[in-house]
């Protein structure tokens, strides 16, 4: 498959973006993170004075996993298919805190094991219902991989010609922590016990299982670290090579990607291994108390931007935390220079 | 002077709301701290279903420092009323960040060195124009320091008859960092070096200096420890003084109060050691850059927010708290619970 060329930004804007910075009414550097998310932002949308985003979305891609086969998860496979109604009524987690954030919440269905009905908010690009075991042979096909790799560039591309200028990534996945933990030990080279947690709740025999069931499936299958697709084939979902994508085709479209937690970060390694300037374009959301994540943003040299031990996955990091980089491309639009308020500038 | 009774929050509530988050559609304790922030909101409120806060007050308390005189900050003194403009004309950080919080702000002149006249936004409580040189004598007479604090516990009674459900604390004044280290230090024992910090950003020379002019009106003022009038009296501040005051009063109204930075949480180590169970009631909003910042909100067992590299102060990062509070709240009020959902609960 053909990648999308994507650019790095150049360090010109940054530069500009401080200097205004340095002119409002606050002490040099004084809004710390909220500063560095401006000039961000500045870079990504290529122009001084970007407008504060009007559309936003958050893309929450559902996709299920044969390995769930295996008891690798609290919850049975179903959840998967019937969180994606809870989405659609306005219920979960993502609901409300997009609402919050001002985020619309595109549910997008490319892998779920279940007919939906066509239905307002749901986009349907099934690639395949449901990945394979991959303890017993790949989890899909190269090409099947490609295609949900493909479907998230299409939405980018789309919600950008529709005028969204802040993207976000979400998943939903019953067994999606363990595809994620496997491609972060192939990626990384991190060992699979140092980047596999407890997903939404097991015990310590539940873990020590699943670290099994992935070691398993890594020896089984051979993904090869030099080759993000093949890893995305063999040990990935759908739902994580559609967050890829989304992110491939954000960077690609100069729109800033909030990349929410475990599930979506184990996609952005994957859209990074692909093409490395997409890490221009993302921003981390959170620190996830799942325990490869870390391992993962320190991988892609990412500091995430909130810390309050959340799990849940769905893009519920990422709506919070475009609250935050919307604050500070506000305070960089919106506060008065010194000049323009009488205030006193440093003692010379 | 009196303190009003401050009771502790009881523990049934907290009960009582975990039950409730734990119906809802994702797996137990995955929103990890947005649950402790609905639980802790449910508790001071009191009541199991408090509506999502309408009217929110950010109180921005400023005042002038006598020690400012010794050059022990970047700015000079006539910034503090400039800034106080700027708050008033909506160009400050804090307007900024306060109107996407959806927050008012409340300007007070508590202790600044000019005469305003009277304007719209601006609360006028002038107790002195201006605290003393600490280094020559004590900031303030000890009935100086009761009528700030007395300010402070006005202003929350006067907002919560209001109608106003949660409230953030603010501070402008140059030289208030040097003020609320020499809190820090003499509350909680340690040494003045380990909790002074650069404030606007003074040099390691300027630092040292900085140091020993704290060190030299602890020594000659010799406030006691065991009085936390007497400190803020001796090194406080008037508008740290105020911060004090409009926790304890927030805690009496069982309003939430979301503490800002630094300045803040000197005022909060005043109220804290005036009465303890002003503790409840507050949520410490982020943590400073300002190195004593971490000294404070251990001795109080609390845990900040946001950790975003701020040091502007002004209320800042307790509007970026407050968004975060309430998406917790918000979480809490709106999700839909397992059986509403139709969603199967985690395998038995």
């Amino acid at each position: 498959m053909k990648t999308p060329l994507i650019k790095p930004v150049t360090a010109d804007l940054a530069e500009i973006a401080q200097q205004r910075l340095d002119s409002l009414t606050k002490p040099k550097g004084s809004l710390g993170r909220l500063e560095e998310f401006a000039r961000k932002l500045v870079s990504i949308r290529g122009e001084k004075f970007p407008p504060s985003p009007e559309k936003k979305a958050i893309f929450t891609f559902a996709g299920d996993h044969g390995v769930v086969d295996e008891g690798v998860s609290l919850y049975p496979k179903e959840v998967t298919a019937q969180m994606v109604y809870n989405f659609l009524s306005g219920g979960a987690g993502i609901n409300v805190l997009a609402r919050l954030a001002g985020s619309d919440v595109v549910v997008i269905d490319i892998g779920v094991n279940h007919d939906f009905a066509v239905a307002p908010g749901l986009v349907m690009r099934k690639v395949l219902k449901g990945t394979r075991n991959m303890r017993k042979e790949p989890a899909m096909e190269r090409v099947e991989a490609e295609r949900c790799i493909a479907v998230g560039i299409d939405l980018a591309r789309e919600y950008a010609r529709q005028g969204y200028t802040l993207f976000g990534t979400g998943d939903m996945g019953i067994g999606n922590t363990t595809a994620s933990s496997a491609i972060a030990a192939v990626t990384t080279g991190a060992s699979v016990s140092k980047v596999t947690g407890r997903g939404t709740g097991i015990t310590d025999e539940g873990l020590a299982h699943k670290i099994t069931v992935i070691e398993e499936a890594i020896a089984l299958n051979k993904p090869d670290p030099g080759d993000p697709l093949d890893i995305l084939t063999k040990v990935g979902g759908t739902e994580i090579g559609g967050i890829a994508g989304l992110i491939i085709g954000a960077a690609e479209q100069h729109i800033p990607v909030v990349v929410d937690g475990f599930i979506s970060t184990a996609g952005a390694l994957i859209a990074w291994s692909m093409a490395p300037s997409v890490r221009d374009y993302m921003f981390a959301a959170h620190n996830s108390v799942e325990v490869g994540h870390k391992v993962m943003l320190e991988a892609m040299g990412l500091r995430p931007i909130l810390d309050l031990d959340l799990r849940l996955g769905e893009g519920t990091g990422a709506a919070l935390a475009m609250i935050m980089i919307e604050a500070g491309l506000k305070i960089y639009l919106e506060m008065a220079t010194f000049g323009e308020a009488g205030v006193s500038t440093e003692v010379p």
